[in-house]
This record gives structure tokens, sequence and C-alpha cells, in this order.
């Protein structure tokens, strides 16, 4: 980490659009806290996962639309905005990259499918520290200032600390007000997901399409998990890794599973 | 897993897109071992990742593409192939996932960025055994014929035996001829990425623009990772997990990270 007269870099990305209220709020809790630069995406890219965009080129450009802070929209994914940033704004990695904060939760296996999520894993991946903010309210005019608090106390005292170089945090902040969040709480993901529902119309032609919903159905009844926390009401912090091996299969291939 | 006279249904999708020669490379090595039903995107999607379709709606189309085998194109992408699939087409979970060929690697890191994979571990979340299959050549008009012969060999295998649920292998195969072939190696993801490089052009009207490339480079030593495996000319098999947390940072974090 970088010395005190020495503030840190700190990269702000997001997947809901860089004039999000969310990715505003996050820029207003840190600003304190370091170098700001942002670098995000120029529309919302929820449910992108690890995105990449190979096969046509990307556009970005400086904006001018956080006060004082350097500011630059992409026509990428979040991942890209990552790659990005370090490639062609900074020039080199930033001491601690933020995602968020995101609208809508992403807790449980949610992480797999957040632009926000797959934003910090790139950075982590990149050896660059890495958080990833959601707030539980898919509301443009949510109410920001619990968020707020703990996005900066979460981050202040991660700099106080030497963080390792491929540091992944997901964070959930449930959406009551203040008085009523207990704390913060180290959590495990949860075996929680989306049960689809492929809603049917048709076109003014006849032809079928279809719409991706469902109802969330949470399978694990563990009370060390992100959706437990959250719905007793503490700040969720999940520690991420990107090594997806499963080590125990592995073992168990190894000694049983003899190919003919 | 179902009895020798109850054919497993085998889902089998992509990510090059369902006119692609790897997916029919795929069909063709399992056509003997269920009931195939392809259901796969209508265009490639390569570096999708875990991307889902939430904000405009998808189209489905039967085709007759494959000789006597059920086809499913979608306008989504692989994930979105395999809720749909699911969900719309065969109404029931299949008993195997299948998806790929991939033409090119998806070892080490590339896990989180493919869309083969991302289909694969989307089945595994549904409950449903899955494996995703890359070969080393990106080119259209690579051999296919060795690749065939192992995917064979591990479906196979693998439906004599009872699968866990969320059973998920990420199998890659060297691109070189059969007899130089060693066999199959259980292993566990390189540390090994793509250094981004951006390339800067001008568009007509003296507008930058930025495209993507990189070199791959190995950090990871091990001789028990899939980048070890493949440049000795094994077929690597790394068993995949969607739980990612991080246990160890986590214990770490509980036992020594004091909020103020």
């Amino acid at each position: 980490m970088p010395k005190a007269t020495n503030k840190p870099t700190i990269l702000i990305t997001n997947d809901d659009g860089i004039t999000s209220p969310g990715i505003r709020n996050l820029v207003e809790a840190v600003k304190d806290l370091g170098r700001i630069v942002v670098v995000a995406p120029d529309k919302p890219q929820s449910g992108m996962g690890h995105a990449i965009t190979i096969g046509h080129p990307l556009r970005m450009n400086k904006v001018d639309i956080f006060d004082g802070v350097e500011a630059w929209q992409t026509s990428g994914t979040p991942v890209d905005c990552v790659k990005l940033a370090v490639d062609k704004v900074l020039h080199r990695k930033p001491d601690l990259c933020l995602s968020g904060i995101n609208h809508g939760a992403n807790h449980s296996i949610n992480v797999i499918y957040s632009g926000t999520m797959s934003a910090a894993m790139e950075a982590s991946i990149e050896s660059i520290p890495s958080i990833g903010f959601s707030l539980l309210d898919y509301n443009y005019e949510a109410e920001f200032a619990p968020a707020r608090h703990y996005v900066h106390q979460i981050v202040g005292s991660l700099l106080t600390r030497k963080l390792d170089k491929h540091l992944l945090l997901n964070v959930n902040i449930p959406s009551v007000p203040m008085e009523l969040i207990k704390g913060v709480k180290v959590c495990r993901q949860a075996y929680a997901k989306y049960q689809e529902d492929f809603k049917e119309r048709k076109d003014p032609h006849g032809k079928k399409y279809y719409w991706l919903t469902g109802a969330f159905v949470n399978f694990d009844k563990g009370k060390d998990t992100d959706v437990w926390a959250l719905e007793n009401n503490y700040v969720s912090v999940v520690p991420v890794q990107f090594d997806l091996t499963n080590y125990k299969l592995k073992a168990e291939l190894e000694k049983n599973w003899k190919l003919k």
C-alpha cells in the first residue's frame, strides 16, 4: 500500500453504466480515500457475466460528469473497462479496484452472472485487490446513504492493511434504514438461485419469443451464508476466488476414475 | 443414471454457434451414447462468459441440420440456451449436458471468459452433470478425429458411473495427431492468462478505437496444471466448481479483520 503521503489510486467501474446513481454514490463514498479514476460502460451491462469484446472494436471517451474526478466511458463490458483502464488510461495497475454500487443483489450464485463482480474479478486476476458492492434495491431512486457509510468503512479499513494482490470481496448491503443494519458479516456464497420460467409471447406476425423471468429460491439452510446475513440485516462480505478447480472432485477422480 | 434400456438424454450446446464444425463433431462423437438434443446459439458467442439476456426477448427455432437429431437455434447466449432447453424444449432436466467442441483452448483462466464452459457451468448449477470440451485449434478446418475419440471415451466412461448432480469438467484436447496424445490427465486450473495489449486505430473520421489483443503468459510452474498437461500432449480434465467462496481468506478475515 502507498504511504500516507501518497494517496492510493482507486479505479472505479460498474455494470449499470456510468450515469447510474450507484456509481455516483460509490465515487462520493470513497473520494477522500484516494485518487479516483472512473472507467465505466456507456450503457447498462447487467447480466453480462465475464463477457469480453473480441469481435468488434471498443470506443472510449473522456467525460466530465463527476465533480473533479477523471472519468472515461467505454462501449465495452465491465471486464473490458478494467482491461482498458489498466492498459490505456492509467498505464499501470491501480492500488485498488471498486465496482458498483450495483442496483440489485449480487449474493449467492448471482456472483457468476454479475457484471459488477466480473469487473472486480478481472481486477483480481490482474493482481489488483478488488471489491464489488451491491445494494439490495433495483430502484434508481434507492436510498444509498447506509451503503455509502459501509463502503467507506470497508474500503477505509482495508486500505490500512497489507492487501493480498488477488484479494476479491463480494459485498452486498441490505436495503433498510441505517439503524436497522446490524453490522458486517464475513460469509460464504449461498447455494441459492433463480428457477427459470420463460414467458412466451407472440409478435405481431404470430412468431413466438421468450422473456427470461424466474423466482429466487434458497436451497441453502446454512447460517454462514450471504443470503442468511442479508435476510438478517447484516452487510454480507464473501471472499471470492478465481481458481475454479474442484479439488475434492479432483482427488476423487484421480483415485477412482479409470478410463477404459 | 438411466438403465441400459433407457438411453440417457444428452443436451448439447456450444458458443461458436450451431453451424460450427465443433458442435457437429460433438454430436457425431456421442450419438450412440444417448438421445441427443441440440440447443445452441444461432451465431458465434465466444467470450460471452456467463452472460444472460435480460433486457430483450429471445427467439428459438427448430432446425434440421444434424442427421436425425432434434436441434434448436436460439438468439441467446450459451447460458440462455441451457435455460431455454430445460424450460421450453425438454421440459425436464437432461441426464447430461455437453458443451463444445470449442474451436480454441479454454484452459487456465480462460474457463472464466468461456461461453463453452459457462453453458456447462449453468447446467451444473441446475443440477445437471456437465462437461465442456475444447480443441486447441482455432481453425474451422481443424482435425477433430482425436477429439471425437476422447470425447466418446470420457462421456462413455462417465455414463457407467453414478454422477454427482453438480459434476462439472473442463476438458481440453491438444491439437496433435492421435498417436502423439499420451492419455487423459486430471489437473488443476493453471494461473496463466492473457496480458492485454489494446491496439489503437483511427476511423475515417479521425476518432480512436481499440482492438483487444494480448499474449498468453503462464505464471504457474506446477506440473499438475491443465497448461502443463496440454503442453505435454495430454488431454486435460479439470473438475470445476461454482462455489467461488475463498474459504482460506474467509477464515483469515474472520480472525483478523476488525472493522473500526
